[in-house]
């Protein structure tokens, strides 16, 4: 894994949050991009090599609704970048890590996407993400 | 902010999960480190420019052992790397952040540190954090 990618922040209200990260940053989002298959409306930030995600529901049963009922605003999960992410989730596995969707999928940013069970991972909910114009088939 | 210095986690067993973030990573932490003012003993693993800090309580009323007890094991906080930490925290008061201690105290890591309420940040702690070798006085 060669870095944090990004740290996903569940948020109410895009809008609201684009203007309070905006004032914390110092610098407005990046980019807005919507996905419609996750069913959330995302924003980011750079922070130096990293970045910030917003992500705010677009419909009352995306995974990012059901959990502000749950938990409230507050950070989702962290994403790492890694090269192989194929391979990654073929070692993880093997570690004994449970991974949700083994068939990387289609994420917000350009990327392929996997997502590790936080059961297996101490509570944390862990992106693993590919740069698809970087690596992919 | 320069870059996300590190993901804070607080887990029960730092024994236990310095083996299961070791697998995640393929390398183990590179340190330990008691801070005795905060009740927490900590673990450091590096992702390239990034770090991992896991937390453990060391008595039972630390902001950690708390933590857990409300939410359970997971992610505890954000620290951002800054230059000049009086004048971030300067800034972000003035833009209405609530800083919970606006004198930098000592954390792990040869830090100076301040927190922000998560009130004010999306149910987000946040933490300001600079290196005390490169710019303290």
């Amino acid at each position: 894994m060669n870095k944090i990618e990004h740290i996903g922040i569940a948020v109410k209200d895009l809008e609201k949050s684009n203007a309070l990260f905006a004032a914390l940053f110092g610098k407005s989002h990046y980019k807005i991009e919507e996905v419609a298959s996750e069913g959330v409306k995302t924003s980011f930030f750079k922070s130096g090599p990293n970045k910030i995600e917003l992500l705010e529901a677009t419909k009352p049963d995306s995974p990012i609704a059901k959990f502000i009922e749950k938990k409230g605003e507050g950070i989702h999960h962290i994403a790492f970048a890694v090269n192989d992410i194929k391979e990654e989730v073929m070692r993880l596995k093997n570690e004994g890590f449970i991974v949700l969707n083994e068939t990387p999928k289609k994420g917000a940013d350009n990327k392929l996407v996997v997502f590790l069970h936080p059961k297996s991972t101490n509570g944390v909910l862990i992106e693993l993400c590919q740069d698809i114009s970087v690596n992919s088939e």
